[in-house]
């Protein structure tokens, strides 16, 4: 189990003591890995093509002699500033078509000639000098991917790019429906990419915008990890990935990287549900484990306290950071890592927690909190290789979120599809039952439900696929506002939910919008096969639908549309698809997917029911489960335990039946 | 009586059985004419000086076999984009100075020579192809005009416009009053357009560009219509216009056009109050029949259900469509056009509420409305050409507006002058009293009461106007902030409110601005002449005035001036001026202007009051009144009608005594 | 004491007869100086090396046959037209590296050689011609002084004032902490100013580039003054400030300006608490004062009526400007001077509030209340050029708020600083105690008590500077987020707060942040020494401290930290060290200051306490001393005097024991 810390030593070259008492911190606090040499490219290359190792190599070298491992950082995050005085063309260009100035971060053409020979020449010298010093465990390529630039090498670029998607400038035109407004291409040279002074509207042209920016951005990624590859092929690689992001289409790129990772900073103790938090927190950690089909992944970034970018830097509560870390783990992660080991001493994130403050010393809260925690985790490295085994699949789909949220369609002001499928989500982690959390082209066979909340665009097979599933037996669930358009944003004709129609056997002929503050009714029907009993409250989007063979479990209670249907289910094949047609609260979620569960034959973690705000999770082998019980509640929580012998991972007890958690607590049993 | 839509069917070309079931849907859904070739310039010329007509010839061809008329659009609205590319002097240049790209629509410099001629060229060969197609019966000329364009054409028609206007640099100067913060010009090459990192607050010359971009956008309207006119002088041209639209002063360009032409999307069942909303609607329609002094207009655009680009697409409830389309007719339009036929399949408006949707057929409620609104229009005939016979005049003035909106004073976070009009035109509306919406310039002499809410700028000779106007009978109410400048935004000096002093018999000496939150009272004085009786509450703004031959009706409760002038009435020669000055709530409104209608013997179109929500319209050709009984509540009404005869329109029933109107539901009755 | 107005009487040139009215008027409303000339360069010189004294000839004269003195402006603050087309280099180009066109004011690069060659022939021009005018009392040095220029004059500049700070990269690159993101400049050329689309985050740039601009338009004054001060250096030049400005260290440029004078335009009536806009207006007033060590200032711009400029123009109520003028009289203004003489007719300002209205004449409430206060003014010239004895500063460091401010740290969404100053200010004023508002570096030894909330930057030898200040007696206040960085924003390493530690025996481990409504509680500790014995409520901020020799006053009441220090005094040398940690509500402002104040000996100007909205303070020249007594509470007071002789010096009555002032009434006692 990984244990460590984004490392910047060189900032502190001025202050020789420091990296010697740092080794001895890291000891101290129980850590065995850095990541080394992210943005270090002015200390690597000072000049152009001159290059200072020596500061690296003693870097590694203490490392090795200290028993530390290190992840070693290819610096493209960040340029020195040599290259853009003599090569301006490595800068980004914004979509006003601007060229940046020298500055921040990240901020380079991944087009760019030049921006790429001058990583190939950096990334092989790191390969030659370090890939096989003993010290180096994988490459950290770049850091946080993200970001467009719009110069004339990335228009040439999306032009090929397009040729090659589409072959004849036709075939672009009917996809994007260029009709409209006159927009009609009659020459590859007339295509840009969206500009806020330019064609903004075109959903096609935008969503295949967006496409070739993951495409170019992988591209790029391909680029710098071939000459680390030619060297050593077997030394895994990654690219840390961020929360929820949403630029990039994190699904295409997970093939071509080693291991998943990813820099997590949850607004513990801000004034939302602890209970919405902690599973928002975790549908990130199991999309991030989802990406490589349930491979472990690494959480590359974290903060030992607070950061300093967010609205309110709060204080991490006593315990808070074990539990977060550890619920990294729950949920797949074979490492807890910290952005930053030691806290810089100026620029923008020098307020960024860090182990080691600016104090200096281990005498600190967040030092010992720390130190606590690598204890804990050194007692985990049987946990680490093994995964999460889920039942269910929640569709979170990155094209179709760029869709849904880029067309203009019923609710401008909010159609809100992320905290759509978090609050779907949240409903089976309120219940302990295992998630993966896919993208709409992955194979469904081995979940027993795959829910896909606002599955607007369905792209070419997975309507197919969706049948399928449900024609086997699966049990699937979707929502008003599916089933709309195409790949390129193409609305589907002859009836929506277009290609999902027949599977749940209901149509759909309009969608309201309802004003913030204005509601109606969902009314179960008696004697429902669910067992469903309560009455709802729905918003925002209210879909009106008729039965095509489908079933209503719920009716609406108010407006013109009183007594339609608002909850199908439709018996398909072997499996059962239901429709929820409106928005609907939290009520509704606990008591339908409790039901459907059940119907279902889920598996919780604890067999039973759980406490608000507690959280049961396994990491299993096959043979070994590791269940991980987590109380975000900030009260204490009593659990009750399937029956069954648990061992207690840390105190080696015995342990069945009832559970006590105190306050933040985390206990981990073994079975 | 006109039933139809804007209709693209260049968009389906790859969908040939398209053209032929919209034939069938339209007959059957009782339509009558469509809007074709608006936005068609990429089809009617995909390259330059290649012309493709032959889909239009057989689309007017369907269109005339089977009885359905056509509007022809000039395809301006959107440039194809080998123009764009060909020549970039086409694309607007915005007000930082920075060129658009190709994209969305408009986006065209409408002084560029090249646009000119290429539009010369197409709309030379439209007319001399089209004019005299059986199926055409006019012209739609671009589409929705609006903008402005910064390039150097611009600023050289800009300073020639001013030249002409000004004559020497030395009136210029004066009547911006330049010499503030030294902003003298010494060479017309000085003047520029107002520029956010420029010049941005010399009032005059902000007021000087909107009035050049009316005129430019009319002198390109003139350029468009002269081909067309050569060729068919007696083919009327309409130039669809806007809600409410602030850029242009359509007053300016109502002489030129031949039909005035709106496009109308309501935001009914949002969360304010539906008789406000019903009333600004209303306000609207008035406003554009008024522009060519009473002659009836064309709805030309209006969504059979939602459209897909305000904050939230709420469905009309049934009814509405059907109460929506007759207020229109109510109000003076000769037509019931929407925007439009056939959903597209993608693009920005692919969600944009259509006769025809998605699924494409008749099968769905929206379809089925626009049915049954066609056979209530085609019994409507004998409306067409009527008219309505307003006695009030409320002064919407669009140089009043730039001007109030524009200049610094005393209050900034929300002076509100649209929402004050519609306040005053509310009042009328819920007695069922018919107002026309004018300019201030236009002749009064056939009104009763003339209304003029915040009449800041008072150019050269409305005074004279208004003060003829009472010393002949009339009744003239102003409010506060009236009076105040002249054509150039220079303050009247020696007393506000200028011109209008003498009229009212009040002097204001100074205003006060009340925060958000702050209120005065306004307290009737006893005894006076309208009868009122009531106590208000004043908010906003509050004008302290001192009696120069007026009297007072009511007078502030609070703050130091409290006992001070709030409401007053001059005697004037044969009328009577009143003057309103503070901003109050409704309930003055509603009790105020009733007290006047009473007094200055209005006509109300039922003879007495009405319930709240429900208008009542009346439309004359002098002999025959048709009478429009509207319920915009939500709920059933009951309506006491004048004596007299009345016979339904659509079932042809005799009516008199009371009239029972369910929830949105509409009347049309022939005394 | 000075009584007038900006005047601008070439803006009325085409009316003749204003010169001799305004004569008239300004004597009639005891008027005495006029500042002449600002913004008049168009009308100076119309045309390049064309000038036209002719009119300020006259104007200069005519006020001298009057006994009207002037202020003559050097016109920089506005340039002609003719000079930006002829030379665009002295256009500012702003922060996006756009060159701004000509417009607004300002909007000049202070640096281009072209500039200042203007700026050198004009005001040699007006020196020569003006300075022993007998009507020219002192240069009004352009108008508030503000903005910044980023061309490449600028960069050079920037650079070399760089080079002269650093005189190595190597220096540069450790100060601002370059090695973070790589930033590291290896040529001078790459260093540019902060930028949107290039460098924003490294705070010390920003600091330096702050810095700079202070410096340049330091620089620009000089520039201006020489030539003034080569014909006659004994003549007085000042340049207006403005309210709580950020951008310019106004603390580097008093030494070369003569006499402080600043344009204050409070929010009077508006909804924050009348105590609160009288207090933040004072604090003001102190600052300016302070700024040259007690030294007199002018008030050289206020409204006799309101702005035209706020979000909400409201009138003063009666009494209101009398009251608002005495105040800064009280805190040590020796003029009352308005923003404008006369209503410009046209352009932005038209509906600025100035002595002469539209109207003209004398007879409006606001110019009886400007000739009243003329009277009132006149009666006190023996107040001029007393001053005002303060034993308590507070520390308004303009550095520090840059800094604060810029860098992200632990409340993003407001970390408030201006509005902290402001209420520890505030709990001063209302028990009359008088505070000298000055920069962190300033001689402290005159102080009795020294406040310096947030004092999160400790220049080089600042912390010595309290150190010292509380080893020999005094009473040091300081709160959280004090104590952090150093001059280049570099985090004090070892231990907050840095510098400051030692004097107040604490140590900070970390910081909480609250989000909006959480709330802490602060309870003190019975049987504290000040006597405290509230409990208080603590918001946004709560540093969690440790003794090292200080004691604990009260300490927080929930939260994991309950329990823990909230407030500290540490007895140091002969003085005394408190330490507020959390930011707590004005409650424990009002007991705590109290109590602090009894401690300290601190002199209230009443010797009493004050009802609530009603401040004391007094003007002395050592021997007399000048009691005013002013009631912002909106409501009838009652005030306890001093034993002791008073004579109030409007009426020349004995005044002693109680004193009732009405709502906005102001008594001058003479002791």
């Amino acid at each position: 189990m990984l244990h460590g810390a984004d490392y910047n030593p060189e900032q502190w070259e001025k202050y020789p003591e420091v990296l010697e008492e740092d080794i001895r911190l890291m000891k101290l606090a129980n850590c065995n890995v850095m990541s080394v040499g992210i943005f270090s490219w002015a200390k690597l290359e000072p000049e152009e093509a001159t290059f200072t190792f020596e500061w690296m190599d003693k870097l590694l070298d203490t490392f090795h002699e200290n028993g530390i491992f290190a992840f070693l950082a290819t610096p493209s995050g960040a340029r020195p500033a040599w290259m853009s005085e003599k090569y301006p063309e490595v800068l980004r260009v914004e979509a006003n078509r601007v060229r940046n100035l020298h500055g921040l971060r990240h901020n380079h053409c991944y087009t760019s000639p030049v921006y790429r020979d001058k990583v190939t020449t950096m990334n092989t010298k790191l390969a030659e000098r370090y890939a096989e010093h003993p010290a180096v465990i994988g490459w950290h390529v770049s850091n946080e991917y993200g970001g467009e630039c719009h110069c004339d090498y990335c228009q040439e670029a999306f032009r090929d790019w397009l040729k090659e998607k589409y072959q004849t400038l036709d075939a672009l035109n009917d996809a994007w429906w260029t009709t409209f407004w006159s927009h009609t291409y009659s020459s590859w040279a007339q295509v840009e990419s969206p500009a806020p002074h330019g064609e903004s509207m075109v959903h096609g042209l935008n969503l295949d915008w967006k496409r070739f920016v993951t495409h170019q951005t992988l591209d790029f990624y391909r680029h710098e990890v071939k000459p680390l590859k030619a060297v050593k092929p077997e030394m895994p690689a990654t690219a840390n990935f961020m929360e929820l992001f949403e630029p990039l289409n994190y699904a295409k790129m997970a093939d071509d990287i080693d291991i998943i990772s990813w820099d997590s900073y949850p607004l513990w103790h801000d004034t939302s549900d602890p209970s919405y938090r902690a599973a928002y927190t975790a549908m990130n950690h199991d999309w991030f484990r989802s990406l490589k089909d349930g491979q472990p992944f690494l959480l590359m970034e974290s903060t030992p306290s607070l950061t300093n970018w967010q609205p309110i830097s709060k204080l991490k509560k006593p315990g808070m950071h074990n539990l977060s870390s550890l619920q990294a783990v729950a949920h797949g992660s074979d490492s807890v890592q910290y952005f930053q080991w030691r806290k810089s001493r100026g620029s923008s994130e020098k307020f960024h927690g860090a182990v080691v403050d600016h104090l200096g010393s281990e005498h600190n809260r967040v030092f010992q909190e720390v130190k606590e925690l690598g204890e804990n985790l050194s007692q985990l490295d049987e946990v680490v290789g093994t995964t999460v085994d889920a039942e269910v699949a929640i569709i979170f789909d990155t094209e179709n979120r760029w869709a849904v949220n880029d067309s203009q369609g019923p609710r401008n002001s909010g159609v809100h599809y992320e905290r759509t499928v978090t609050e779907h989500y949240q409903a089976f982690w309120e219940q302990g039952i295992a998630v993966d959390v896919i993208d709409s082209e992955k194979d469904l066979s081995k979940y027993k439900v795959v829910v896909a909340p606002m599955l607007y665009m369905v792209r070419e097979g997975v309507g197919e696929n969706m049948e399928k599933f449900v024609k086997n037996g699966g049990t699937f669930v979707t929502t008003y506002w599916s089933g709309i358009v195409n790949e390129t944003d193409l609305c589907f004709l002859g009836g929506f939910p277009g290609p999902l129609r027949k599977t749940l056997g209901i149509w759909s002929e309009e969608i309201d919008a309802l004003y913030d503050g204005q509601t109606n009714h969902v009314k179960v029907i008696g004697n429902n096969e669910l067992g469903l009993s309560g009455e709802y409250q729905a918003k925002e989007l209210c879909d009106l639908i008729h039965l095509e063979g489908a079933q209503a479990l719920a009716q609406y209670g108010s407006d013109f549309y009183a007594g339609r249907p608002a909850l199908t289910v439709n018996d398909f094949g072997q499996g059962k698809a239901y429709y929820i047609a409106s928005r609907n609260d939290r009520s509704f979620h606990k008591e339908f997917f409790e039901k459907l569960a059940d119907q279902a034959g889920l598996t919780r973690a604890t067999g039973g029911t759980l406490p608000v705000g507690v959280s049961a999770q396994v990491r299993t082998d096959g043979e070994n489960d590791y269940l991980f019980l987590m109380n975000f509640s900030g009260e204490s929580q009593d659990i009750t335990l399937a029956e069954g012998e648990y061992q207690d991972h840390v105190t080696g007890e015995a342990v069945s039946g009832n559970v006590t958690l105190t306050s933040y607590d985390v206990k981990v049993l073994k079975k």
